[in-house]
């Protein structure tokens, strides 16, 4: 089994990305499946073009996406992905993208057709703070996400949120929540070992 | 030089205690001074009692105490000890604190009596998420604080709130923020090296 | 032209639901707008299954939803309505849903069909807090908004989850946001009246 | 009996300010004492000069003081102010607070004269989110509230801190909290009526 990892370069000013530094701890070979790890760019254009180049090529048997979520606590699988490309900052090509549609015509929403409440609760009887979230915004990381769903059909795809690592919060404030990466990539291979099974 | 290092057991419903198993974590030399390492009750009664006697016992150069802090996201050295138990929950003897003074006829406050800016500022700088804070609370853990402040005022004392585990984290909500007790002990390290040379 | 407002009863133990407090509150004539008001049941089974018979008895131009969202300190629009149930606590009939869709061979999600960023920005350019919402959750409130764009396509539907009152979170704890029923209801008739002249 | 009312100037880039607006909705006689209204500079150099200068003209029975408190979602009467001043952003002077005392030789802190939890507790009771918070910060608001307590002993002083008004957090973001002035003038009102009566 092949399993396409996906991933997020550093965005705006931050100089890493805490998807990617997950990743770079996962190993290549993962409960049994052979993972491919690729990174994209924080860009609405860019992002599904470039993981739909990966796709064509390794013509993986499932897709996992990590994003970065500042702000958030815990590990978040997404149930949802919408077709709306809406944000108040720009993506790292400087696009500010107005609310409208990823692919005209098309559905409003895809549900992931991965089984993510029970990966949650799995990781969550291991000891991970993993709670299914029902919104993975309108930025780009749910433009990938939604693009994925819509092309790729019969591909499993999950888009897994990650927290900042400690050394992002450290340079925010008090209240910002983190995560370490190698909690988070404990959490990731306990899920990909399951995900391989399925 | 000797730190004496005090945590507390377990609270309410938790099997673990986020302060402890950091503690765990702790080589017993550390930056070069010695760490002796002391468990405590979550009692309004109990705690500075034991404390004293440990105290009395290793006479310490210097007082180190963590306590765990459901809801925080970083750690947390406090600024300053209050002279009032409150509390809305009982404690682990079943005691609820009604806004008494901790000691009567004592000032209402004392400050730490280390520098914990510039230990928060060198822990940011080194990639944990630390901040100081200007509440203890008025539980046990702040009641512990203030009576090592009060009887031992000539002995540095830090008291430092840990965020939960992430194992504790799991068991809330998406929401609860939580901390690596390695990155918590690898910040720590960091802290008893730097109070150490002092 | 007329709109349907459809609020709930209060949920659990709350005496009392910070929607119809807020619908209590507003003309029956809005804008222009005729304002019919009618409370639902916190009930999976039974709120839309009201609704359907109000509108089939009122044969309203629009359908403005008020729900209840305690944690939330804005007004929020919900964007968008998901086809699935599930809960972690029971609804007032004693139902937990366990992650079933809500009608079978529908879509995933249907987005709003009323023009609710707009809508937002008009009501924050008026000093209301008015944020458009990704989600309205998989309670009985996104149940009755997804059944409502589902079986009635045609009429325009708008979902607003309202923050607690003051009293509720009196009731609660010192960091549980709140909105005045007075300054919701202000906000919901410029909304109103704005759309009833669309 | 006589209250002097201390409320401050708006903050930054704001055009008001969440107490002067509270302030200004309160009628000058209140529960029979007669209530005299003054605004303060937010400065650390001015606040506290200008403030003694009302004092010493009017010689009041009672301080009660109104503070704006960014992102706290209910009233707080604050427990304690402490011997320290120190900011991460300028006040309205341009001065940014290092950690220095604000008395040299003065105690760390004092905790209020006024029966803050009573207050608390009946406000509750009357519909009212206020709770008692622990902190009044290090900023100009807790200078003013040390000042006070340190040089006019005798003087009850009541600090309470105030949520942004509706308008405010509609120019921020969805989280933020906020409380309608007319709220707080309620919740204020009562406490005064009490203290007038204390």
């Amino acid at each position: 089994m092949k399993i396409l990892l996906l991933y997020f370069e550093p965005f705006g000013s931050d100089s890493c990305n805490s998807g990617a530094e997950l990743a770079s701890l996962l190993s290549d070979e993962c409960g049994g499946a052979e993972l491919i790890k690729r990174q994209l760019p924080v860009s609405f254009r860019r992002a599904f073009a470039q993981a739909a180049g990966h796709i064509d090529c390794e013509r993986p048997d499932m897709i996992v996406c990590l994003g970065q979520a500042g702000g958030r606590a815990s590990i978040n699988p997404e149930r949802i992905a919408v077709n709306m490309a809406k944000s108040s900052t720009p993506d790292n090509d400087g696009y500010v993208a107005a609310g409208e549609r990823l692919v005209a015509g098309a559905p409003d929403a895809y549900f992931t057709n991965v089984a993510v409440e029970e990966m949650a609760a799995e990781l969550r009887a291991a000891g991970y703070p993993c709670f299914v979230s029902n919104s993975a915004g309108t930025f780009v990381c749910n433009s990938l996400f939604y693009n994925l769903r819509h092309h790729y059909p019969t591909i499993p795809v999950a888009f897994v949120h990650i927290p900042l690592t400690p050394a992002q919060a450290a340079a925010r404030t008090s209240t910002t929540p983190s995560m370490a990466s190698t909690v988070a990539a404990g959490a990731l291979t306990l899920a990909l070992t399951r995900l391989a099974q399925d």
